[in-house]
């Protein structure tokens, strides 16, 4: 087997929904798995980078949720997104590290599972209860991973996916690194596709 | 004869190279002619935005720098960058809008004559001068282009084109705007050729 596919994402970005909807597909179909990894743009844009958050950005802000209604039409996605649109992501980052470090579990379902609630739903995803209703709601043992999130090892792993992130320079959501090369943006993946095929 | 698309664009960028250099086609092929209009990211990413450039940003400035270099391989076009990569564009767009304003000219020509001069052949265009030799090489009155450059109504112009740019909210390099949709990016020219066909 190759080396997996990582692919970086935070929940708080749409753009990481639709790649995640698309990456899995992508991956077997070229002999990969995906490996998921959560980051938090709170920490990559505004720590490591000085930026605002991008969707509180004067003009780009308003373009990218322009952009994201579009692109969910486009790729066949229901698209009702959350009140307040800005929230917290780190419990259901938390959650997907819990669940990547369990034997058997299908994390691609987990991920997918709460992006749809957030994005599709306008669910709630910003605490750990609502990450393990939302969870518990696409066949995951609720009270297993709501007592997962809280685990030390799992806030250790979410800060180091986090760190590791921005030490290899990948910021936003979301980043597809094939064999070292990364991809930024929902939008690369056909360019991921041919980078899978025959790297230039 | 369908309303023209407006390709907004700097020459400081690649990514409005990479696209200037397949709108012409994607237009013809629908019956459309390309609506030329320089923005300056200087004034749209700095002032209107308050952020630094996107070059100077950390982790975003060196990936897509990096980026930059793999798109032109992925296109098929040469890479030599000039040497500073960051220079004034205020005279190449005001030799475009110069141009535009000239029965008869080429202004296709003219915006890929001088993106190739910077980027393929790490050339120089911060200049009057420098953008009236690059203008020359590729065919264009070297003197009435020169003079062209200074005229008040040149430089009134570009100020109009950037001021709609920022009135419209469109920000960075190329934006491609079809029957007033606004397309961000290079990488959505497929995108922009599937809302041609049958907008959604």
């Amino acid at each position: 087997m190759n080396q997996p596919i990582e692919f970086f994402f935070d929940f708080v970005s749409p753009f990481g929904w639709f790649a995640a909807e698309r990456i899995g597909g992508i991956a077997r179909g070229h002999g990969r798995n995906v490996a998921w990894k959560p980051l938090l743009l709170g920490v990559t844009v505004k720590r490591a980078m000085g930026l605002p958050a991008v969707l509180e950005t004067p003009l780009k802000g308003p373009y990218l949720l322009h952009d994201a209604e579009r692109c969910a039409m486009f790729y066949g996605l229901p698209w009702r997104p959350p009140t307040p649109i800005v929230f917290s992501s780190v419990a259901a980052a938390r959650a997907v590290i819990w669940a990547d470090a369990q034997p058997g579990l299908d994390v691609e379902a987990l991920v997918r599972g709460l992006y749809r609630h957030v994005w599709a739903e306008a669910g709630d995803i910003s605490t750990p209860d609502a990450v393990a209703d939302a969870a518990g709601s696409v066949g995951f043992d609720r009270g297993r991973l709501r007592a997962g999130i809280e685990r030390p090892e799992t806030k250790d792993g979410l800060r180091s996916s986090v760190a590791d992130a921005v030490a290899r320079g990948l910021f936003g959501s979301p980043f597809i690194v094939v064999d070292g090369e990364p991809f930024w943006g929902a939008d690369r993946l056909s360019m991921v596709e041919r980078w899978l095929e025959s790297p230039w």
